[in-house]
């Protein structure tokens, strides 16, 4: 039995499919970029950002964290050849708004201590909130720039998207 | 001076900001869901999935792994209340072509030793390429089913998405 969730996705797919035509498109992408932008729901990155399809290659994580995407961004250059990073955050982002503690303390309440357990096991306990959303950008990017796993050759650029007005920024 | 990557972003954003109606969308998703698919290029989660802006959080990495998203679902639920995991692979995924020392070989070819240990100082060393797609699905779908970090209540599905139909299916 599926859910409303399923539901949609299978009702929905079945009229993308009825007219999809790009079938052909080879898995490295056309441009050769990566774009690492957020998981939030009101981001619409193909349509935002002028991603046409098979263009690009499309990272999103919880706060647009370099550090997050880094394993994607690795692939995305060093086996698929893309060479510029467009990393884009958002206005109004869930991450500016907790602290670790916060978010550690609201799974114990929700899941119990094993739960909190799994989460420092799992992926060391930092959710990656931050603080400030142009410095973020800044630092996200400096940190690809100067990370040695990254070729030099690579373009890395931040963007804030402004999600009350549909606009992005450099920054 | 902006690279034409750049530019593309820029000039897309300008038409796509100028007919922009959804700033009053809250930040939580409407539909209290997360999709986890792949970042390849050739996937549109919004268009393929029938995701309406403001409905779901989306994730992408390279090959729609749930262990590098784990971090990302667990904010999507614990902070924003989600309720339901999609996850998607997809046929054709370049996940599915190598193995860990192949890509560090790459890596190591192209940027020199010092990239290799910035690959295991930042993320372990491992790639998570997999072997099976339809395997992989399940294996992820039961791991997060099983995890500590993932409430009882949620809802996990798997899903292939095949790129050369744009059709996906359930696992």
């Amino acid at each position: 039995m599926a859910t409303p969730v399923q539901e949609n996705l299978i009702t929905s797919n079945k009229s993308y499919a009825a007219n999809f035509d790009k079938g052909h498109l080879p898995l490295p992408p056309g441009k050769r970029y990566t774009v690492v932008t957020c998981m939030d729901a009101r981001i619409d990155p193909a349509a935002a950002f002028g991603i046409d399809l098979g263009d690009a290659h499309v990272i999103r994580n919880a706060g647009a964290s370099a550090k997050d995407a880094l394993r994607s961004i690795v692939i995305s250059q060093q086996l698929l050849q893309t060479q510029e990073v467009l990393l884009v955050k958002h206005t109004g982002c869930g991450m500016l708004t907790f602290q670790n503690s916060d978010a550690t303390s609201i799974v114990e309440k929700n899941l119990g201590p094993e739960a909190v357990t799994a989460v420092k096991d799992q992926f060391g306990g930092d959710f990656l909130p931050f603080k400030n959303l142009e410095e973020q950008v800044k630092e996200d990017v400096a940190w690809l720039k100067e990370n040695k796993a990254i070729g030099s050759n690579v373009t890395v650029s931040g963007w804030v998207y402004d999600v009350t007005t549909g606009k992005v920024k450099n920054v």
